[in-house]
């Protein structure tokens, strides 16, 4: 595939070279103002990763770990759904940095932003926001994160990412926790005393609950409500916290829709045991509203209602982590929305796709004293400048609506070809376009990525041996219609051998 | 108070506004690169917060607890050491956001980085660093953190904050620890099964050691080593981790040097005892150069060059906690160079003022397999390009000679006035600028707080009654002159009444 020019690519590149020629001062502005999305992929090295990032990651290793890296990105010339990598070469990206590109690399709105006199304000001078906010703050909570609240979530809690989005979550919860059971509302002297040696009862024997195959991060907290693979947990300590069984569907969900009815209500009642019986109390049950590094795993709206009934009749916090499935992924801004829940979670965590971090949540969880669930940043202004930006077009180009019709189109063209590829994909699932597929086994799928790559497609996997599409909220038929040819072309040149 | 006005920054203002008028496209970025700062402090309300500034966390607190919040920042108008508030009032900063402030307010490189084509890229277009690193990426770090690396430690493993900073060492410790005593190379089927209950051998009962009144960070696994007061760690699960104690020394030094040295020898040899028989195994032990939310509790280089013998004797990793004492403030680029290892530590970690976070390590503390200690988005870009600014302003403008000689002028008036007023002002310590000095009580530790930011100066505590200075780098004996003319002012006042 060596030497294969886009034309269209040839000819853009060129226009921005002469374009760049103009007015020296302000090229590279321009440049990148004047990208424009390719028509379709192009290839031009024989392997991925190509020369050029090769000898990148050959710089990068001598300083940091760069055994898990694909290619090395050229974000200078991304554009759109484009990841254009060092070598030049041009992928239609459904993978964007596992899940995290909202609206496009090079986004105009996102640029403007980034390059504003508030960013530059924000950025020069970090504010530890907990003690000496910015005044500009408040407001731009509002126009951010504010104004795609949950409903019945009125307040947020900002931070990094979404490890600790989650382990500032669970701090909260168990605040909580000790507030409802804290007659006296002061700390004893046992408590005092204890706490700093990490004993009860200062340090409590208390519990999160997550689901098997669940992730929620890699911190210590976050990592011990992870249950996606041996690997993110091996040699780390964690807390003894128990773990549900998370319902395993089966597909089509039409035609085994007693028998996954069945497979959920089994999971709800071992789950309720476990809060009813669990020796270590518990404060608060994580979950995903799709399991998302752990294989794309989904459970009904129905499984979702009934684990908040429970979790209210026992008294225990709901807390939804939305870091990866937020942000108008799944054909609403927030995932749990297509619940229907007639009660909200107590807690949704985000962070990915939103730039932000943290979680929103109610009054009642802010805890009794300041300085309790507290860090020296308390969030990260510049990234809720991005947000702001992000929700706009999102909402002002109607996004979801957007997200919902390409996610349908790309379902009927991947079932058609689950039935004639039935060797190699199975289980088309998802909502709005986080969708998945299963292949067969793990080196199979490991081939099909590596062969989107060559045909100019960057995907990524979960679980086991699932693929998971996690394009960009600004996919359109057009981009779902050149992946779905070279997508036909590898599922071809694969059928031929398995 | 209400109704002061300083005149020099009247005019300032008023020449800014006649300027701003100019141009109006580029008022703003033309009024910012302007700002000059004030000659003195100017408190224009009578009380901080003042009206603007509560009018603000009014706002706010619909959104986000503001319990903790001392005032509003106006952060376009802050300039250099001086920070101005929602209300106009100029205060010459010497804590600067928890110090986490390295070179001023609205300095001008780093808001030349901050306006920077690369840090729109990077904004606009986050990368997954450990999948698609950015092509700018290795020179990034070279120039930045690799930089300043400390002697012995080549990698560099860049994060968000402080706490996950420590985290992720604890981590590379953890996997190292188990690196070093799996003979197969492969986790057995017991490690993998039990792995994914939190249980033993696959999550391992092993442990960080850390000291009494050290700070490392407030998520779960950060948390389990911090133990600075109770309220930080009230409620929430901990490791069962061991703690050593830290010295209490007596001051002045030299009066009680035999006491000090026999004090540091029976922490030492208490920490050995611990390495040799807690019923935890101990992977690392973790220590601050100069403890600093406990209290600014310090020792001498003799007892951390005992600690590096004992943890090597013993096996043990050290982690050296910069997060605080980082970047310049001691008087060395690292704290921990003041100390004349014969060996380095294993691992430093650092965030705060370097804008960046992470840790820097040998290559031995990779893990065997990629994947291990990693997350999505494995540093943070826009932070390492004004870390690279920050790097430059110090190196370049040789501001470490600066600190060590402002820190002594600011001392040989500290020392003095402690005498003069013995009954509020005791052991005044410290190295660089990062100093401090003990009040009798919390209480008149918070009352001195409070007058001297209605007289202009903004200062933190630590510890039960500890002042701490934490001011910019770019601090002058001309800042330390106002400082302390204010200073005397309020323990004037003060010495009446106690």
């Amino acid at each position: 595939m060596l030497g294969r020019i886009n034309t269209t690519a040839a000819v853009a590149r060129s226009l921005r070279l002469r374009s760049a020629r103009l007015q020296p001062q302000f090229a590279r502005v321009r440049a990148m103002s004047q990208l424009v999305e390719p028509r379709e992929p192009s290839v031009v090295t024989s392997k991925i990763p190509g020369p050029a990032s090769l000898a990148s990651l050959k710089h990068l290793s001598a300083m940091q770990d760069t055994r898990a890296a694909a290619f090395v990105g050229d974000y200078e010339k991304s554009v759109g759904n484009y990841i254009v990598d060092a070598d030049g070469n041009q992928l239609l990206d459904m993978y964007c940095q596992i899940a995290s590109i909202p609206v496009g690399y090079n986004n105009a709105a996102i640029l403007a932003a980034a390059r504003s006199d508030q960013m530059a304000t924000a950025l020069a001078n970090r504010p530890a926001l907990g003690v000496y906010p910015s005044a500009d703050w408040p407001q731009l909570l509002e126009d951010s994160l504010l104004r795609v609240r949950p409903a019945g979530l009125d307040m947020v809690f900002t931070s990094a990412h979404g490890s600790d989005a989650n382990e500032i979550a669970y701090k909260a919860a168990f605040i909580h926790y000790a507030r409802m059971r804290r007659s006296s509302g002061v700390f004893s002297a046992a408590e005092l005393e204890s706490v700093m040696d990490n004993r009860p009862p200062g340090s409590p024997n208390v519990a999160i609950l997550s689901f098997s195959s669940g992730f929620h991060g890699r911190t210590f907290g976050a990592l011990s409500t992870t249950r996606s693979k041996a690997l993110h947990k091996m040699d780390i300590p964690a807390f003894p916290w128990p773990r549900a069984p998370f319902p395993q569907l089966r597909y089509p969900l039409d035609k085994y829709a007693e028998e996954n009815a069945q497979e959920e209500k089994r999971c709800l009642a071992e789950t309720e045991e476990i809060l009813r019986s669990n020796p270590v109390p518990i404060a608060a049950v994580i979950v995903e509203p799709i399991q998302s590094e752990g294989g794309d795993r989904q459970a009904s709206p129905d499984f979702f209602r009934g684990l908040r009934r429970i979790t209210r009749e026992h008294g225990v916090l709901l807390i939804v982590d939305e870091v990866q499935t937020g942000c108008a992924a799944t054909g609403s801004f927030w995932a749990h929305e297509q619940w229907a829940l007639d009660s909200p979670p107590d807690m949704v965590t985000f962070s990915k796709k939103m730039q932000a971090a943290g979680f929103y949540h109610t009054k009642e969880l802010v805890p009794d004293q300041p300085y309790r669930n507290f860090n020296t940043w308390m969030g990260d202004v510049p990234r809720t400048l991005l947000t702001r930006a992000i929700v706009a077009e999102v909402l002002d180009k109607d996004l979801i609506s957007q997200v919902r019709s390409t996610g349908s189109y790309l379902v009927s063209h991947l079932k058609p070809l689950s039935i004639r590829y039935h060797r190699l994909v199975s289980n088309v699932r998802g909502q709005g376009t986080f969708l998945a597929f299963d292949c067969p086994t793990p080196e199979i799928r490991a081939e099909l990525l590596h062969l989107m790559r060559l045909e100019g497609v960057n995907m990524g996997g979960s679980g086991e041996a699932s693929v998971r599409f996690r394009p960009m909220l600004t996919l359109t038929s057009a981009h779902v219609n050149v992946f779905v040819s070279r997508f036909e072309s590898v599922l071809n040149k694969m059928y031929q051998k398995y």
